[in-house]
């Protein structure tokens, strides 16, 4: 499968993190540490830990043949363990997965894939937030209409807006830096019983930490092949992620309508044509983000779904994971690499939000002429004549109708955007803290 | 990706009937299918037409290219129409896509994978249901204990077990066969203004039809880019497919637990094999059928949600339906052939189930006792004497527990099936009924 | 709960038709029903089914009390069943839920709602049709701009987008009136054992159709608590109901924008004002009718996830079904109200189609001009001189740009409508056909 | 509503920490709270606070009446202000919701209903950690059979098996009590400029920290109509609660099955009774939790979804939030006291854990005695003699069929239990971590 299908993420690099390449060289990865671990722990001989790194090479395993072993034992371990066992030095076979269990070195290595696509997902939206951060500080005082249920409300700032997406992303960023990866091992029913029987007590239970330690995971506090917390976080931390991402895209889709154009992305050369129409310039980045916004809390229904499973490993509910996780990592993957080039690409119009600012031709300031009339007229009958006026205007201006007299400046869209710079300013204040941390 | 980590279709067949290649193809054959109806239609020369077949094979077309193509323009047709076009003769290359747009193309390409796919579930289901029927018959009078909330309940038989599923499955036979898939064609905003512009207005009006008889689709009553009943109605069939299939995999992976016994998938060599355990027999393609069952309705999630899309076509809604209907179609067919194999495999235990029968003594067929005494101590005295009895026997028989005087008949639990027997006639005639059908 | 929360269906009426007076309504009316057909079959007497008719009222019924034995027992029908007997007539009381389990009466009632509600679903739909159809009509001809990906593409009418709507929403009609909803009678564990030990194996047999009969439902081919299609169909036939709506929904929430304007819903005192804003006249009842269309599809979800479960009665997936069920018939009836307001109330208009259509100054039409310059240029080329033509228009008519000499009309996106009118003409025929059919 | 359709929760005090009542109170608490602040702030008089704090009380409000007014205008602030305004003293009618937006209001009410209840759901895990860690007290060493795919696998102990459930259950604590509950202000469209207005923009800059003071809800850094953010928090932290119970849901339901056993709810009367059998003792608050946690990751879709909405306010994203979010409160609550009886009324029987340990009579060790013939055997050997052992074994004992010299002591299950001790104690002293913490 190329992407061909797969617009949230198609050729944005996200699937080379979670491919088959990437998961058998962390299912490799795992059983390797595992040797070197127990060779650490003395449990096997050194030489069995190095012949087992050397033909820990993805190109000794083919895919398919352990997807056709999937429907032989429901999980692709099974022949993976026997493909590698088959390339490695045969004084070494016998120490090849030693004590371990299928389900160990899957979620290791599935604990690996998200390791580097969390921190892939990282990088994109402290790029994104770079971007972000600057159409903050240049449009700090823009003025714009603000929007509510799609229709003019009262005046904001593209600055302040910018600064609400950077907002949400900084709480992406902060959701996906603190999900903790474990390591995961057990034994066949988490009791590490045969790490144990083929070393010591002891040896069994300093192994987890040593493994985790060699692969750069968390340490396990119990085996978790029952308690699935690790890969809720992820859900959690991912459906943040495209949920600020996905904000911000169907932003920029409603900004950048013909009628509206508020915003543009970028043109470049054959991007966001069509098939059909020549003039044809569609905002592709954020059809893309916005895609990618839609899948991602379907595919983690599957995964809090299977928390609640039987036994010491479940039927049916393990194995629903693995690919909606795989799935999950790639399209946030992918809508982080696409609101990248989104924010990077953004073109700001100040003259077309001035002029649709100024649509309404002062209705968009009644709240405000409100206020002003309220300590004379109460706040009630001051709303009640507004919405006559601006009801009834006929395309007058509101000062026009309104047989009041009130310094003009009060009908100013560009002079009650209240708090949005000061309010911006913090967004981007946030972002110094958030950008230098960890 | 080659399934690895889908245990839902892995090894079943079913990628081959969604992947690239059959994507590809199928895209092709409506370009194709759309040149030679506009040959028929006068609008484009027959050689044309024919220039277009002959260079229309997958192998001129890179999906990883079309991949890159969905970045710059958010759908793969743009790449694919200009990879199309340089593989067609100079001559016809005027001809390629004339009037068309890219989701003529991949809406209709999308239905020949839902026909070729629900074909291939259809069998596959049928297959299960003639193993199930044979379990009917074989079982219809197999006493076993009816379970409720885990607990036993009443007598039931495995023939009426089975003849449940068997009527689940023919809802799922009769619900994909009513789906209809009709073709896609309106052009750039549904008003087929191109097909005209490049024809006539009488060649474009009867273009869809043409189109749809080659290409073996139903046709369309209106362009349908914004109406996407269609793809609900695939996702609806397919997810009582899974629904029902999943209700199979469910009691097989209840009555197979080791405490149970009463059914198991017929032992094959390395099948349920664990990488741990030797003495590992697991109920391996009840466990695959389950795994799928809990994919799809979120997956459908999606679908349905795009229903509710803005404009001619949408930025986002239109995009998310197609990874997720490939995946619901793939897990769908390779639940379907999984299950064959399931019911042709599954080995049933009348002697278990005998003995399961027996396990509460007699409690199992307190309702019955319930019924017999109630003319002589109301419904409800003799309800609770029974809750009485059961709760405190120890261990001991029913029959014993009670002082009262009653028939020997009235505690066995294989003369309290009721209806079983007739009920499980009535699916076998269903069955005789569907199977004909078509 | 009042509906404070629930702007679905809010205010709506569809409350009253599935809210705690109409279940115990329901669940009164099939113990009603089964003693009567009982007494029918001469199982019970004739005066028993009679005294349980005089005690059916829901008002001998505290909801809140059945509520606190759903936490005793998992179901509110032992207490159910528990209160009714005590307002029997007490020579009756051996009489009521003979034979019965507490799934029947459950499923059964909740049938019976899924009746009511999918009957005024339809009767909203079909107002809702008969305003679309209006429109369609009055706008035939109404040339504006199509839009792809928020961009305008090539013009339609108002008339086919209409149509389009119209053509979804007798999608739904033909889907909701084609469900099918079966009595529910299985006894403990579906075999109809307890129906036929207080009657005979005959009566057992015939019982489930006349309960069928007497409730105006279909009768059930088998006992279905295993085997959940009768609610998978319901929950598909909303789901492709709040599907359409929330289409018109969503076209609706972008033609109203205040840069567009193209539509609006009629003004009314109070309606779509806001607690701060004098001058806001927000869309209300396509507001609801999108909230609507995002509930459903998770809702359906547990519904179709709970078709996998185990055992004759699964322990959680069948009680899970039961709020989801009710909310989604409660948010889909909801939807169909405030959608039938909605086309009741939108006003239309063709200045603003007009002005909007001009917007690009003739690139709307590029796709017709490139296909009036290929036969000349070549379709590529002509399509690169229009996307340069567009591109670099900086505000001056296509007609202008283009150094080319071609008829006026060519340039008159009121001239390329296609085949609209036809098409349109295809929706209000179907219409015709629908609304009389039943 | 009453709940007599949510077993989720019903009966379990859940619905009044989230019914209209509590809401209101909110939403009053809401208004107050504001008047109180902008008096502090000097913005409005002390006795008009003090006006409105007199007349905030629910029963001035009906819930009905708002539910209608959602239908007016999508949402129910705008007819709550009103009936507000209307209870207080005239004089101080003109101070109500002064500078504020609808969603400012509900949004701040929704976070008072989160905050309470999830300090309900914090409670009530306590409490069912506690009696966890009281089995894996008792049971530390129990030992039982580790089950994997529905078979047994390896011995584990009941210790280790609570030991899991509380180690899951520790991580929901964890998850709920880290997440922070902002006041929402923001004005009608984020830019706090009717609070400026009617102020000062110092007032309005350090209005929401006192709001939030007073409501004891956390600061906001910026307005969140837009970024939802906490949402999602609370929506991540009731999925990992329902998760991790229905993990513990998922066991019991698996071990009290009658076949096996092992543990049972303790029984009460009518607890668990079924309207048709009397010997039924169902497992009614296993299957309470069960049914909860199948609810609970599609409504979490809702929540999710509405992050990507479009503008300062979105037209149905919001609007969907509040019912879903409402049920997902009340039902992880539900669970959440229905697990806390599940943990107390938990029964176990030993001496059934021994008996089903026997049951494969030896096999269930193969895997240790695979470890102990490896060096003389290899592993890959040994693991064949054992799988073709167990396979044929025919009813007789493992170490009667295998034809090999070994202490008897390999084959006693309950000498194989790995490290379930040490883990168990582990989860022991985390669980006096936590449990102290906060």
């Amino acid at each position: 499968m190329s992407g061909v299908l797969a617009p949230a993420w198609a050729g944005t690099g996200a699937e080379a993190l979670v491919d088959d390449r990437a998961l058998l060289t962390a299912m490799l990865a795992t059983e390797v540490a595992l040797a070197e671990a127990q060779a650490e722990l003395g449990v096997i001989p050194a030489s069995a830990a190095a012949a087992i790194r050397a033909a820990a090479v993805p190109e000794h395993l083919d895919p398919a043949a352990l997807a056709a072993g999937v429907r032989e034992t429901a999980n692709p371990v099974v022949a993976f363990v026997a493909g590698l066992t088959a390339a490695v030095d045969p004084g070494a076979a016998e120490y090849v997965h030693r004590g371990s269990t299928s389900q160990d070195i899957l979620d290791t290595a599935l604990m690996l894939l998200c390791r580097s696509t969390l921190d892939q997902i990282v990088r994109d939206l402290q790029k994104t937030a770079g971007s972000l951060a600057g159409h903050v500080r240049a449009h700090r005082d823009t003025p714009m209409a603000g929007r509510t249920l799609t229709q003019h409300a009262v005046p904001v700032t593209f600055g302040l807006k910018a600064a609400t997406w950077l907002h949400g992303l900084l709480d992406a960023v902060e959701r996906v830096r603190r999900v903790s990866l474990p390591v995961s091992l057990g034994g066949a029913a988490g009791t590490l019983a045969a790490y144990q029987e083929y070393g010591s007590a002891e040896a069994a239970l300093r192994l987890p930490d040593l493994v985790a330690r060699r692969l750069g995971l968390a340490p396990q506090e119990l085996p978790w092949h029952g308690v699935r917390t690790p890969i809720a976080d992820v859900a959690a931390a991912l459906l943040v992620t495209t949920g600020a991402l996905g904000k911000i895209a169907a932003d920029v889709l409603v900004l950048s309508r013909t009628e509206i154009g508020e915003v543009t992305e970028a043109p470049a050369p054959g991007r966001g044509a069509s098939s059909a129409m020549p003039q044809k310039h569609n905002p592709v980045f954020s059809t893309l983000v916005a895609t990618a916004a839609r899948q991602l809390p379907p595919l983690a229904v599957v995964l809090f779904g299977s928390m609640a499973a039987e036994d010491e490993r479940s039927a049916g509910a393990w194995h629903a994971e693995w690919q909606p996780l795989r799935d999950a990592l790639r399209i946030a993957a992918g809508a982080a690499a696409n609101a990248a080039c989104l924010a990077a690409s953004l073109r700001v119009s100040p003259a077309a939000m001035a002029a649709n600012l100024r649509l309404t031709r002062g209705a968009i300031v009644s709240e405000r002429v409100n206020a002003v009339l309220a300590p004379t007229l109460g706040k009630a009958a001051a709303k009640r004549l507004l919405a006559e006026a601006t009801a009834g205007a006929g395309g007058r201006e509101l000062a026009e109708v309104l047989d009041v007299d009130l310094p003009p400046g009060v009908f100013d869209p560009a002079a009650y955007t209240g708090l949005a710079g000061p309010l911006a300013d913090r967004a981007l204040a946030r972002y110094d803290v958030v950008k230098e941390s960890r």
